[in-house]
């Protein structure tokens, strides 16, 4: 993979996009190993995601193709390579580990910087995997002064993502200000059921059949980020709230995995508060 | 399953409540099928479903079980046998043809006794299917005057159970008091996201990657009545609204058939608005 | 739909193909609504599914994408429009009422044009939704004789497809040989289990968990053709025989309508015994 | 937890077994918490969990239902407490990682007495989590030789059960002798489809748009032992063979785990080579 490179382009739909973009391609011998487009109706948007193999020259085929294309156009094109992110977590460790141990047997496609929490209790099994744990503790800070603290860490590693790994404090618009489609949490339950305090307490009382997780990108309205991932189980009326916590905690890693999977291969696009991305 | 009977008891949870009732049955000698027992923890509610097969007095087995359970116990005894139900609909046709189909082959146990419709579009099926469709109008009536006359036509039917097959209008407390835990409606999303008007819309327009349906008994609070049954299937950036509500008739068909199923063999009870279910 | 236009595009993968086709398109001013192509790497053989809307010129477009694509390319162009399909079915309802329903309210994108079943019991509902339906017996006739029936009857309506819907008979090879990837059929079972006759008593003496059905283009090995939809719904203890069937039943009529939906909007391609669909 | 006891009953069916044993729960002033009851008809076999909470004498509730039961019940009273677990691997990560985190944080209601590898490669691992490893190499050694020193290992722990958490080895029926209805494999696809070797290959080639995991006991014959869990998950023609080994990597963690906890609290039973399981 490490040959390889990815080109994304984001821009308003017209006719002729894809012959432009494939002419360019095809003209300069580019090995295309993927290649997907989208048309999002609703917002007249064309996505495309492009995989070439081989050696090129990144900043000539930026060119090459913004010469062609709109003048809205927003083109990457870089290599294929690991991203790096910083995991915030509170407590629980369901979300954590699942990362911890794909990471350390190469399976994320990203290096975890770090692991910052708010409470000692995740150390030990980070220390055991060999990756960096701070403690940011927000009792006896101002909101102000926890965020601070916050953003001085993360700011040291420079990630690509910041992953909420079940971490249950809301972080003000200063803070998510940095970090537009940069933050991905995962909420406990299938949104927009359910948003914000005590998911699982919410479903229990309702007498849901269904329970569910959804990955979101973080904005500054409570859990109403693009949504990048959610799966649901079946649950019945034997389940008491524990049970539902501990189902729950099975679909919340499944699907803070999958949203990352597709966030780290940059299969992921936003437009209008909606995902679109190429599997 | 004519020679079948049913007993069901709800009362509050007590030491050796299976006991003496397993006693009875047994000093009785009668043949039980199947029995299920579940206390709710919640609300330390105890509920039990049994099948008993042969001949036998209801009345007698009503008294001894009476003789042996708490006062508050809510216990009923008859004979297994088809349910009567009316049908209500408005203008689309996937719930109601579903329900029709089953109940031509026999496979609802249920009969159905009519639809009431508030447009005319349905009544070629039901005349087809050989089932009496009854037009009942909104237009250029007050709500009264509608609900009245629904009310009207539904008692000369006397039915177990009303079913909104896409039934689009909210019915009002006056009329639903007749009818505790008796109407079933299907709601074409995942209860409680997209309460009200427009689910599909909504969806969209939030990204979801999951759309489902919830059928729920009707209460006088707007989709908030116990729910019987969900289903959720996944969805993409590809579905356009349309696509959803396409998608959406697959599982609304489903889910009614199966909280129909569950209901018409008397398998749900109801406690603080949540069901019990004895599959 | 009935402006818009079909092309579908099979060949050996080689660069700049989506280049010349794109240029075709783009050359003409053809108004592209959906494109999707995909490379099988397995057998280095592209695929491309394109939707036009507007007039065209099927005849000079054809020769234009056949002057820039490879030698071996399968190429078609032709306007979208509803299919014409014959169902084959034996005694059970399910699937075929089912499909009845959907063409009823024109959501099949087919026309029905008969019903073939091998028993009068099917006739009754044919008649009640004005579909022919015509018996051929199979009793009292050799194999060859019941064929060279079916097979006169079928040749009078040409068909685009042949759906076996819940057709209990295995069709040999002298008949299969006419409709190559144009018959359809629905298998009780996920297979590759349970291959051949009574695959729910295969799976309940198996003990599974979970139970399924395959729709699938008939071969001459007996269900091993192309595998065009599956889904799976899981079971356990408490289902005795007749649940399973009953519960199949659902899976089965929901995979056949998401076969046939796939089928006949022309999103099937087929390839080494593997089908690439474009949703 | 560590208060309570569990009740397991196997017998052949006869009318008023739940009288009396619950007349002996009830006489002896015991409080039930959860009580389950299955008669399997194929068999005609009753099955009963319970679940008692406070100081019992296991002893005297043991011979006090052995009083009332059939000669055939088998019987077995115990406090409920962890189980100990051998865990035997062979290269891959997934299952033994996924088991050893849960283990780590008090999750798993199992004691991982020791993982046992063919391989150094998951040793590091183990090391981290101070969970004991043991190389027992089948290189450069006989059938015989290598199962005798495996069985050897086994029997210094002693333990409840054997988890085979992708261990890709075939044991001897000699060896499975010593442990029926104790060794738990986790086979990597739907089964009865695809048993034996590379089931991916198998699943790849036959174009299957399912894939799934089954976990099982197991006997002597390959793949065939009680199903104790299975899921599955849709896949599609853009999944090559290694996207089918990465999606079903996710779901045989999940169904081991799934039988695991179903296992390690008693709640399964086996028939006729299928399982009853009270959830």
């Amino acid at each position: 993979m490490l040959n390889n490179h990815l080109v994304r382009i984001q821009c308003l739909d017209k006719k002729g996009l894809i012959a432009r973009i494939s002419g360019v391609l095809y003209e300069n011998n580019h090995n295309v190993l993927i290649m997907k487009e989208f048309v999002e109706e609703d917002s007249n948007t064309f996505f495309a995601r492009i995989e070439l193999s081989g050696e090129l020259n990144t900043v000539k085929l930026h060119q090459e193709l913004d010469n062609v294309l709109p003048k809205d156009a927003i083109i990457t094109v870089h290599p294929r390579q690991k991203k790096k992110i910083v995991i915030l977590v509170t407590k629980e460790h369901h979300c954590l580990t699942d990362l911890l141990i794909r990471h350390h047997f190469n399976e994320l496609n990203a290096e975890i910087q770090a692991v910052i929490g708010t409470y000692q209790g995740l150390e030990e099994i980070c220390n055991r995997l060999s990756i960096p744990f701070l403690l940011v503790k927000h009792e006896n800070s101002s909101r102000e002064e926890f965020e601070s603290s916050l953003r001085h860490q993360i700011r040291e590693y420079n990630p690509d993502f910041i992953v909420l790994a079940k971490f249950m404090r809301i972080l003000s618009p200063w803070f998510v200000s940095y970090y537009e489609n940069k933050i991905i949490n995962i909420h406990h339950s299938f949104l927009p059921a359910f948003v914000g305090a005590h998911p699982y307490k919410q479903a229990y009382n309702r007498g849901v059949k269904i329970i569910g997780a959804t990955a979101h990108f973080v904005t500054n309205t409570l859990d109403d980020g693009p949504i990048i991932s959610q799966k649901t189980i079946e649950v019945n009326h034997e389940y008491e709230l524990k049970d539902m916590v501990e189902a729950g905690h099975e679909i919340e890693k499944a699907v803070l995995a999958d949203a990352l999977k597709k966030v780290l291969h940059d299969q992921v696009f936003v437009v209008n508060n909606r995902t679109v991305i190429f599997d």
